[in-house]
């Protein structure tokens, strides 16, 4: 039995779709996912607008109808059988997501124990096997095993086992 | 340098001191901190109030207004200058708290950064050198030192280094 520490938004949250849609709607743009090859969204927009571009996350309606991953659902069911889940999401960076999370993920994965569930910041502070995450800044200090959920921001990244999608995380776990 | 966890509820937050006044005023009653020896408050109340009691903390605003622990904060103060401190608290048992407990701690505590709070359930998570805490359910599981912080409902428990106050605390890592 493994314990598998696993990110929320760009992992198993779809955040990046639904800022992308907010930006295209809010600033009438098209922009879509494969313009963001290495870089995020806030790094991508005119310099002139890329606080605002921030803005559009930190509202309290942002994180409650994200699309999850696909197979992200039925990969960690089937993984909770043998192993430990914990939910661990850096929700210090927007507080007022707190709220909005917790329901979230209680709705869309009803088999993680709410006591799995960390919001933390330096997620250093978890003591878990695994960490799947899109952002390889949190396997640096981390003592378990990084795995990189791969993104568009982070197609520059070496150094670190690299999963496509939820069906390569199971393949690693088989 | 060693990384601290560090509970809130009972150990730097007088959540207690709270829940015993909103019960004395709502069920005119006189409960005082010492009749709560070995128990808590909701075992000691009669078994017909108890859920009504443990509904008293589940309000937006309990943990808005808490008073610190003595010496809470300069201890921590000074163990910030040489130790990592995180703040680790049950946060998802009551999830109506997130919002007031960051608030709170970034009032009391301004010199922790968010990016080291911790809302979670389960804290065998925390991967730390020290978890000072009043629940000894917490250690059992946890891989650092567990450092029991007196509360009348654990004076039974025994097999825990025990501090009475934050100058023992400091006492410890002088």
């Amino acid at each position: 039995m493994a314990r598998i520490a696993v990110d929320m938004d760009e992992v198993i949250a779809d955040a990046l779709g639904e800022h992308i849609d907010r930006y295209n709607k809010n600033f009438n743009a098209r922009v879509q996912r494969d313009d963001l090859i290495g870089r995020s969204l806030r790094q991508f927009v005119p310099a002139t607008v890329a606080c605002d571009v921030e803005k559009l996350v930190h509202t309290e309606d942002f994180f409650a109808d994200l699309a999850v991953f696909p197979h992200a659902y039925d990969v960690l069911l089937k993984l909770s059988d043998e192993n430990e889940i914990f939910i661990a999401t850096a929700a210090m960076e927007v507080p007022l997501s707190f709220d909005a999370k917790y329901k979230w993920l209680l709705k869309h994965f009803p088999f993680i124990s709410p006591m799995n569930f960390v919001f933390c910041g330096d997620k250093s502070i978890l003591h878990a096997d695994y960490l799947i995450d899109d952002n390889a800044r949190h396997f640096e200090r981390f003592k378990g095993t990084g795995i990189l959920f791969d993104a568009p921001h982070n197609q520059h990244v070496t150094g670190y086992r690299r999963v496509k999608n939820w069906l390569e995380v199971a393949e690693i776990f088989s």
